[in-house]
């Protein structure tokens, strides 16, 4: 109860559907917040086209695939792509550039420390200042 | 590179498929590490049965189900009953009680800091002190 709302202690407290979450909401490349734990946020995402290059300084990120398949570009050329069911972390200060494959949209969790701007050090019309909890 | 090694390096930079990863082991009560990020270690469990009441002291812990239904008991006679696709979060502090229905095996996620003991400040038969990556 230190470091946390009353209000976000409540919300805590509560069993999530993740499913359920992703029925909440239609835009893309703007998170929701679902959980907190440990000072890291857990995100939902849906996403379509392509993402800014970016990385993070001192965050490492999580990409867990829920729907479709999430390409993952880096600077050396190599691209991983992962499949529902499969993540991949993001060592901090590894610039990366998520993509999805045409027009497929992709359905994503995500792990990375509460606060923390989605699109790094750039700002871009897609940059989301505080994401929203559903 | 600065706070890992090499080795864990190398480790994190491949993608990690969470159904391969169950396959990998059949042991009740003995989280396996899958991935580690921003001080916290994602966890795959198997469990069956009662654990011991515990808690930890400074530490969230995540119970996300896979597979079977949990039951998380807590003092104030209250549980939580967790079905696959559903999380929950145990705040720091708060005691409480894994457990399955009957024989039923249960695969679960756990999110927790890296280096955490499982049982918590309670030392049982079941306490694994260094959890194994797989």
């Amino acid at each position: 109860m230190k470091t946390w709302s009353r209000h976000n202690y409540l919300r805590r407290m509560k069993k999530v559907n993740i499913n359920e979450k992703f029925q909440c909401f239609n835009e893309h490349w703007t998170p929701k917040v679902i959980g907190e734990l440990n000072g890291q946020h857990l995100k939902l995402a849906k996403v379509k086209g392509e993402f800014v290059w970016h990385d993070h300084a001192d965050e490492d990120e999580l990409f867990l695939v829920y729907k479709g398949i999430l390409c993952l570009d880096f600077r050396d050329g190599t691209t991983v792509e992962l499949q529902p069911g499969e993540f991949y972390i993001v060592p901090k200060s590894v610039e990366h550039r998520p993509r999805t494959k045409g027009d497929e949209e992709v359905w994503l969790m995500l792990i990375e420390p509460a606060g923390i701007k989605h699109t790094g050090d750039v700002v871009d019309e897609k940059t989301v200042e505080v994401c929203e909890w559903i």
